[in-house]
């Protein structure tokens, strides 16, 4: 990498590995100065449960690592383990609408629905009236049903429900989102 | 009641007993003719928990009675035993596309939003969207916390998350509604 261009790298988002040519539709040169280029990035906002229940959150922190090779993920914090600790000194509405900016924000939407969550389906509501692309990612079990207001709402384009399991998340990321 | 008053009744939604006082705001008379006369009421779009859980079933029912002394319940199953049962036979697609039908023709949105449901949380996010009134009632206990998507949307007049107990709705409904 030039070194002009490691001064205005955006840190710790986009990886140099991240600039593939299947990224290439998301990255648009902004301005060109002698001192370098800046870019922009596609940005993804990733939906899991939190006061829902904690169960997925390490499925949730895996599929934020693959997502963060196509772009930047704007609720990194919703794989960490310490995402209700870290936020116990901000209100709730606080949390909603910089919840609500960064959808509005976001480009795509990637939702992990396997842990019933009424946020997540109040994320998809707000998103699908925003006329957002939005992916839903679902972990079929034997004791549990997809609500049909979720599956129900897959048309195959903008709004995709999949069933899946771990191994087929990196392939569905690059058919969804290339 | 007036013989010719009887035949235009809505039969099953309205009941005598709810044309009360407090409800006269809610009733305007579309058209008079010599047959007689017939009545809007409030439309309201109830949302409960079907495939996130049915623990709270028999609540919903006891809530829907009380709301229907106020106008009609568009999602009167909500609270029936045999929801699920009676909805085998119909697609996700389909339910899912009537219930957003109803929700953008109801007046009011009340959302019982105590058992974690993402087909609630999806309803109440399209609601927010499409402008509607929300209530949103949440039974506290030690163990659980509502959603920073649901209680950090309150802003105590469109938008309205209450905790409370069964023996308060009628008097959080008559607050809200009338």
């Amino acid at each position: 990498m030039r070194d002009w261009l490691k001064d205005v790298w955006r840190p710790g988002k986009l990886s140099r590995e991240s600039i593939r040519p299947v990224n290439l539709r998301y990255i648009h040169i902004r301005s060109v100065h002698k001192i370098g280029i800046s870019v922009i990035t596609m940005k993804i906002y990733f939906c899991g449960s939190i006061r829902g229940g904690r169960q997925d959150a390490e499925i949730y922190e895996r599929l934020i690592d693959k997502l963060q090779t196509y772009g930047e993920v704007l609720t990194e914090h919703v794989g960490s383990k310490d995402v209700e600790k870290n936020e116990i000194d901000v209100s709730d509405e606080y949390i909603h609408d910089r919840d609500v900016r960064w959808l509005e924000e976001s480009d795509v939407v990637v939702a992990e629905v396997t842990q019933t969550s009424i946020g997540v389906g109040y994320e998809i509501g707000r998103a699908v009236a925003m006329g957002k692309k939005i992916l839903c990612l679902y972990r079929p079990s034997p004791d549990k049903r997809l609500s049909a207001m979720i599956s129900g709402a897959h048309n195959g384009t903008t709004f995709v429900v999949k069933n899946y399991t771990e191994e087929e998340a990196e392939q569905i990321f690059k058919d969804f989102l290339t």
